[in-house]
């Protein structure tokens, strides 16, 4: 099969036409309108077999999570995703594995109104870049920077699960069965907090999503906001699997775990009454800002200390 | 050496702040400013070691081509080039490489007044995905659909060198020196045509760039426009150096090589005597539309067959 077959064959999906998509796939580049009272947000993430999804990996699986992380970034920045370019890097052309990609990908892309209007596939070691472009109201990103002391921390749905989830495939964790799929579909299907961007969006002063751990992800709000943060502990939200766990194992998972692609976002105080309004089951207050630079202690005072995950740390 | 440094330590270059980033490296996406009469042009390419590049290929060359394959997709689209993100897998850390992949991106993005707004760095097989975002005048970018029959066919510079280049560099093919250090000089460093983009875009009908040979290009005009092709391949342009070569040969590298990111364009034969005058030396007319669809014949009435470049092809 020729590689512009492949594009063609497996990624033509039939979607509504949009005015918006000027031109799509089938040329040198894609054409788009980005409308006058809009900003284009973008960003790009790699996806490599044995480093971001286990081997053996179902292909639906990986098309979805591909996809899935590069919209929680948007969702971090409080936009709505418009439109991705996918290069696809195989060691061979796999129908199978193709169909099962594409159907994960496509699935999530529906749901969420998102065309693929680019592509580039090329042989080599399984490797997945997706760049994802979305768009928000002039002025409105939600930025790292925003925090200011005295702001309430909160995160949506509950941390640590992909970590565990990864732990149990790994063979050095054990769960109930049900507890096990639902850490497992955590990892590999997580879902993209875009519904709960657009509901904090108004509100919040800061956002970041968590791809490598709680501590590891505030600390870069902390960083570009130039303030510190104390957590409770006690108040960080887990799974009914995470809490069959010793707490401290949970907390670990929490803490320094990757994955859990939630939101973590700050609201200032003078914004909270209004936000309690639209604050939805799923988003928990963890903490406070602080004015003790890149610091973040706990409700005893004691440091904690940020280990996320890092590709290069060996 | 931590993931995040390495985009803070060898991607970050002093450019001039442009208001039209609003926010680049170092949040979840980048936010980025389009002017309201433009329209967005976006494009994404991978390159692999030793497929797009013979391995050993120094560091800067692979900089350097990475962005230039992109920077051609938007040349034969007539934008303008603004943005670009890099997704960069490698399997270490390694300062010296980095040095000068950095530096042969860095001089090439700073050339054309290109910013890099994003980034991310994983860990595997070495690989370069960037993704290229340019501004084209709204309605204005040049399609591979817009050929007709009677336009006449031109390229810019010299078809077949690349192609050459690789050949001496995997000793199948023996040049004098300064003839072989012109063709792995357009293999490893292409220039992309953005210049001479900007002078045909006001006349071209039809546009695409040669990265896979020739014939392979042509054809996609051709599908695209439902339009045929006929070629006088004594007008094909040669350098000094695919001069020394059998006739046969060089037309062959020209033909079917891969690797010349030049451009490939139409011109309406009622504008063609205004595009004269814009004209410049390394533009040559190779033939003419037809209304054969799909058939590329040569000024012997011949059938040229497109043997392209196909990374999944045995």
């Amino acid at each position: 099969m020729h590689e512009f077959d492949v594009i063609a064959r497996y990624f033509s999906w039939d979607t509504t036409a949009t005015r918006s998509v000027v031109r799509g796939v089938g040329d040198d580049a894609a054409v788009l309108d980005v409308p006058a009272d809009k900003q284009l947000v973008t960003s790009i993430d790699t996806l490599i077999s044995g480093v971001h999804f286990p081997q053996h990996t179902s292909a639906q699986a990986i098309g979805h999570k591909a996809l899935a992380v590069n919209l929680s970034d948007l969702a971090a920045m409080g936009a709505n995703p418009a439109w991705f370019t996918l290069a696809l890097t195989m060691p061979e052309i796999n129908n199978d594995w193709l169909k099962g990609f594409s159907s994960g990908l496509q699935s999530l892309a529906q749901h969420y109104g998102v065309l693929l209007v680019g592509g580039d596939t090329t042989r080599g070691p399984l490797s997945i870049s997706i760049q994802v472009m979305g768009l928000v109201d002039k002025g409105k990103a939600l930025l790292r920077s925003g925090a200011n002391v005295g702001d309430k921390i909160y995160v949506t749905g509950t941390l640590g699960d992909a970590a565990a989830g990864l732990q149990t495939i790994l063979g050095k964790l054990t769960l109930a069965q049900t507890d096990q799929q639902l850490c497992q579909q955590q990892l590999h299907q997580p879902q993209p907090r875009l519904r709960e961007s657009q509901a904090i969006r108004e509100f919040a002063s800061s956002c970041i999503d968590i791809s490598d751990g709680l501590l590891q992800d505030l600390s870069h709000i902390l960083s570009a906001s130039e303030v510190g943060a104390k957590l409770d502990t006690k108040d960080i939200p887990f799974s009914a699997a995470l809490k069959t766990l010793k707490q401290a194992q949970a907390l670990q998972f929490a803490l320094s775990g990757g994955d859990d692609y939630q939101l973590l976002f700050t609201i200032p105080a003078e914004k909270e009454a209004l936000f309690l309004k639209v604050l939805q089951a799923d988003m928990h207050c963890i903490g406070v800002i602080t004015n003790d630079k890149n610091t973040i202690i706990d409700q005893h005072d004691q440091l904690l200390t940020a280990i996320g995950y890092n590709h290069f740390h060996e």
